[in-house]
């Protein structure tokens, strides 16, 4: 049997015109500002009018810890936004834009995959609506009003040794993760040390996704600490005056995009910060505009649901005001395997011992969300080499605690293989079983909230931090960010912060490297281990077969 | 008496969907791909199937040197496209695209002035259709790989002291002109010096703007030197695989974009190269397709004629195998006093001595553009404070040197005040008097076509380049470059490399400081003092000022 690949099931879609897709969603096509046929932008004056309508309900798509193996979250989402559709409910799917750089480095970025796909999907993977470059833009204007303030004679005395600001660009390029600017004498200014992250890394990117409207976007952007004096006082965005140029560069940006399912049904895709180092989800103003249009909407959040649906839960629902009314765990029968301890290469093989010794990290992910006070459904999501008895060990073991599996078959069939997932997932959603609460409330000191995560969420022993990371945590709360929540930055692949742990860890400890403080996006990022803001190029990138075919198609970026 | 502003106008303008601009010249719908409502790229489909069709006129608008006074080159660029719709001629009009960067440090930008105006203003001076962006990311790519090149063993054997191509950033920012990249240690590759242009300034902004269609586009992408070896043999872009993708990044960019005058006649305004270290001009492949929809395409050229059309004869012209059927030379009696001596604050003041004693300056130009074998036509651009007298002294000493100065008034009056100048353009155009020829052959070596530049346009007695600089250009001849045009680099202010030197001067020396062979857009630029290719922004930049107002609209930009 031979399967098409994503890339031709793409190109083979029976796309509608975007005005179509929109009028599904009661949005006139004056209020659409289309890019190309396929793609639109939702306009800003018709998302202010929707203040007044009820929310639809909202599910979240979250996984497992991540395996080379795959989970298809994404492809998840997708395919249960197609499954709504297709069993009569008004639905809609909110996901991620992908970012260029890494396109060019390993193959990748397609939104989803088989027959649950968001088309188009090329444009995606390229430069899409533009929205990334206004962020570079905007982020590396005001990268380039500190230095001139510094060269102007610097009023405002800034430290030139502690900039924070540095500035992005997407793409992979490690010869710039460390640099020195200002060189080359009187004319150019002072030399300093600087250096790039990609795009998805900027705290604008995580500004863009968490602000509700224009107003609040600059006030953010305002927020942003760009360097200390001498006396370690903050200097803000606002004193450098660039909120106000930043805001403008990004107005288009913060309108949502809108494209399509290859079953063309409406996909919101906005927004794309790190999962790391920032939430890792789209932006707050598609999830809510969406929320007034469809009455199911269906989205996701970055890595497993340890870092993911709890950042998810505890920054951008608790920021945003919105909370979930179902959640989706996307499991497989190959990452439950690889998690018992198969190697990849031996995936294809049946083994229900394997899968039967990897359920746990499942199972943990299960009574983490539930926490949250939220439903859950499992979705596994079908591979063609998984056995009956697989599937029946990973079902008969998520009963086992209290849940329900489902199997998915999206990859291969689109919204007929998750016709019964969709089903259950209405229900839980109409229920009203749903009592969200965050994890922990904005009044707990910092520290005590990371221990929460690391104990409640990781099952850690304990965290290690020294005492100028906990100075620090106290400094930030006696300037007056002690309310903000938590952003951990740890490895995905694992409860832990040692990667090659998998299953469900406990006995370990949270050794905290440093913390970050993001004044703009609202949160203090809890770094432990390293992170990687600026990725680079393998030793044969992608980008060397990428090109056009004759047929002026794109080849080689898929 | 008072005038409202240009952003004033350009928001009262009573703007048609694109759909309708792009049916004036036959672009069914299908076509165009939309960029909100009111600008457009025409599809790559629809511009190949024109090849067979007849070329309308072709029309340059270029100036005398320009003056702080300012000539509005660009505003009777439209205006005279808007003249020729008005007395019932199919026309459109081909600009460049503004550059972000200087957007955020001067005021300015603005596509036009008064009521001969390009729209959505706003939108043209922010992101506008990705172009630059896309420009940025392409060139960017490539450094990306030469360095990630060298970081995995250097096959190619690149000297690191001898790479040239250097960064680019859509951003006027001073600290990134001189920099050391690949600090940090073994991860992050070998320390070397580095450095960022603007994005304008980039040699794949001036192959965009050169290439014919997008095969052309990745062969001219694939010559670009990136480096050289120790052995001095060059190493191109092609070598390092980067061709395809960047061509892959580039292939929407390609697409001309399509907007609209504030009287709805057709505009294209596409790509935009620096005028001194590049050629000036917007795109071959817009103007090449104005000229197959339009019976006569108004377009300009960049700086003063002496730069400006020369290139676009010498260049574009030459490369696109297109030529003029008439140009058009912009003064003003405020310019012309300003190459009289006047100083710009007693501008306002009648002064017919200072008129007569700067209209040298003009008739140099004539003769210069005559000399190409085009019929030319003198555009007094008129200013409410000219008198009548000092307009008569312009019209008098043109009609002295054998042609003829027209009086226009489209600033104020829009395309009513330039149908006399219009008309006459017509007739110009259709009357087949034009017997286009560039100045040199390509066959001349390269020193003597500098030479030739430098006696028959700028009036100069000789060039002055040390034995390094014509080796260099005699290496190139032998390296099988000595067929390519020459680009000059010179200040814009005069027709010597003095930029205090207006009026007319002769007897000078042009001095070559440097010369550079950019193999992609094929030709080489010949410095001639100092070129700055990274702006940086002034003490008090006006993107401290720019932000949106209550109204959601754009202040501080214009």
């Amino acid at each position: 049997m031979s399967f098409k690949s994503d890339i031709e099931i793409a190109r083979e879609a029976n796309k509608k015109p975007i005005q179509e897709i929109g009028a599904k969603l009661g949005i006139g096509s004056e209020y659409l500002l289309p890019y190309g046929h396929d793609k639109a932008k939702v306009s800003q004056d018709f998302i202010a009018n929707l203040n007044g309508r009820e929310d639809g309900k909202l599910i979240l798509v979250t996984a497992i810890n991540p395996t080379p193996a795959g989970e298809g979250k994404t492809t998840t989402t997708v395919g249960l936004g197609d499954g709504l559709n297709r069993i009569g409910k008004n639905a809609a799917i909110c996901i991620r834009e992908a970012s260029l750089g890494p396109c060019f480095g390993m193959k990748g970025g397609a939104a989803g995959g088989g027959y649950a796909q968001v088309v188009p999907m090329e444009e995606m993977n390229l430069h899409f609506t533009g929205d990334f470059h206004a962020i570079t833009s905007a982020h590396n204007l005001l990268s380039a009003m500190i230095d001139n303030h510094i060269y102007w004679g610097n009023e405002l005395e800034i430290d030139e040794r502690r900039i924070v600001w540095r500035r992005v660009m997407d793409m992979n390029d490690r010869a710039l993760r460390d640099i020195v600017v200002s060189l080359g004498g009187v004319a150019n200014g002072f030399p300093r040390q600087g250096g790039f992250d990609i795009t998805v890394a900027s705290e604008v990117m995580a500004i863009l996704c968490l602000a509700n409207d224009l107003d609040d976007l600059q006030k953010r952007l305002g927020d942003i600490i760009v360097a200390y004096r001498r006396d370690r006082t903050p200097i803000y965005a606002r004193d450098i005056n660039a909120d106000g140029a930043m805001t403008v560069l990004l107005k288009d940006a913060m309108q949502p995009n809108l494209v399509q399912t290859l079953e063309n049904n409406p996909a919101f895709v906005h927004g794309g910060p790190f999962a790391n180092i920032a939430h890792g989800c789209n932006s707050v103003i598609a999830t809510k505009t969406a929320l007034k249009l469809a009455d199911y909407v269906v989205t996701e959040a970055g890595f497993g649901a340890d870092l993911g649906a709890e950042k998810f839960m505890d920054i951008k629902c608790r920021k945003a005001g919105i909370a979930p009314d179902a959640v989706v765990i996307v499991a497989t029968v190959r990452a439950m395997k690889m998690n018992g301890g198969v190697a990849k290469a031996d995936l294809g093989e049946e083994n229900v011992a394997a899968v039967e010794q990897g359920c746990p990290n499942l199972g943990r992910h299960i009574a983490n969300v539930k926490s949250f006070g939220v439903p859950v459904v499992v979705a596994i999501n079908h591979f063609v080499t998984d056995t009956e008895a697989e599937i029946k060990a990973v079902k008969d073991y998520v009963e086992s605690q209290g849940s329900e599996a489902i199997l998915c078959q999206h990859w291969e069939k689109g919204s007929e293989g998750t016709v019964e997932l969709a089903t259950r997932v209405a229900e839980l959603a109409d229920g009203g079983w749903s009592s969200f609460a965050p994890l922990y409330p904005d009044e707990m000191p910092l520290f005590e909230k990371v221990e929460t995560i690391a104990k409640r969420i990781y099952h850690a022993d304990e965290v290690l931090a020294d005492k100028k990371i906990r100075d620090q945590l106290r400094a930030w709360e006696e300037a007056g960010y002690g309310h903000l929540p938590i952003c951990m930055a740890k490895t995905q692949y694992s409860f832990s912060t040692d990667p090659n742990l998998r299953g469900a860890p406990t006995g370990h400890s949270v050794p905290v490297r440093e913390v970050r403080l993001s004044a703009g996006a609202g949160f203090i990022v809890v770094i432990c281990g390293e992170i990687m803001t600026m990725p680079g190029l393998p030793r044969r990138p992608s980008a060397e077969a990428i090109m056009l075919n004759a047929e002026g198609e794109v080849e080689g970026l898929f």
